[in-house]
């Protein structure tokens, strides 16, 4: 019989999206199409609106929209750190601490399985905006991971000798409890202990 | 902070998809920001061809291009047998056992659990497509879990006295072993025996 063509193009493009098997897309073009056109049009007209307003902060490679993004933009925050990190996504969460300083997006981390090397993350940027001297201290905030890890070593290694260089603290997760946590996090507990 | 409100509202309408929660939510609106915009456009441009360009059948309730869909405007096929299935999406792998009669698409099940009771289905438009005297057959292929068998039932009961009804044939999966299957299976196996 064949499906509507535009019904199967509908599908492609789902089946494009992270985590998104045939199965899952065919369940979403057929959402699409049940609910009222004016919610399926709704998302259309979203992602065409996020597509055409946000931009890439040129200076910490944050989204918004506006260039310099409302971080950098912000002249009441401390311009002496720069928190580094992996994804634009991992600001929210991180400013929901109460930090207060700048942000740098890495847009990514290093990876020998996917073929990510250094160039094809911001740190030239990154290195650059050490150049005015008023940046004391960058820490470096990529995930607790293998790739988190070398890509952290990297930066810290490409920016030690100009600023002081930090990392997120490792140790017990608040909340957990001894007997059920992984070696390596017992590890790490141990090692970063501090005086009480 | 507070993000790009264009953002926002894109995660917004992807939550609002059936299986997306929040973390899915933002993973896709930041993908779709990461893609180059042609992507992203592309799948915004789907969504809105697929929502103005497919039409429901105003005899079968199937989804297609044109109305009558392709199914029924087919002159070829058995216009005496009538498959009733729960959604437009069970046609193309009942086509693709070699069937080529007609269908008939429920838009649904009964469910008292959601609230879905007969007039919230196509019932009564599958018994006035018998008001023609064409219809020898109607074969219910409604989902073998609970809520499709109230819904076989319901139908047969409805249709019964005009015309045969039948329902798809249940026991043995092909390629299962006998003690890997659920009883109930069994149980249909054995009530469905067939010569040889």
């Amino acid at each position: 019989m064949g499906r509507a063509q535009s019904l199967d193009r509908l599908m492609q493009c789902l089946r494009r999206l992270p985590g998104i098997g045939p199965k899952s897309a065919e369940r979403l073009a057929y959402h699409l199409l049940r609910v009222p056109d004016r919610d399926a049009l709704a998302l259309a007209r979203a992602i065409e609106d996020a597509v055409r307003s946000t931009k890439t902060c040129s200076a910490c490679f944050n989204l918004d929209e506006e260039d310099p993004c409302r971080v950098c933009r912000d002249p009441d925050r401390d311009q002496g750190t720069i928190l580094v990190v992996e994804d634009p996504r991992d600001l929210g969460p991180l400013e929901g601490t109460g930090y207060r300083g700048l942000f740098h997006v890495l847009q990514g981390r290093l990876s020998s399985v996917e073929g990510i090397g250094p160039d094809d993350l911001t740190i030239g940027a990154l290195e650059r905006r050490l150049d005015g001297g008023t940046v004391r201290e960058v820490c470096v905030a990529t995930n607790p991971d293998l790739e988190g890890e070398a890509t952290a070593k990297f930066v810290a290694d490409r920016l030690r000798a100009r600023v002081a260089v930090t990392r997120l603290a490792r140790g017990l997760p608040a909340g957990s409890t001894l007997g059920q946590v992984s070696s390596s996090i017992l590890t790490d507990a141990v090692e970063g202990r501090r005086p009480l």
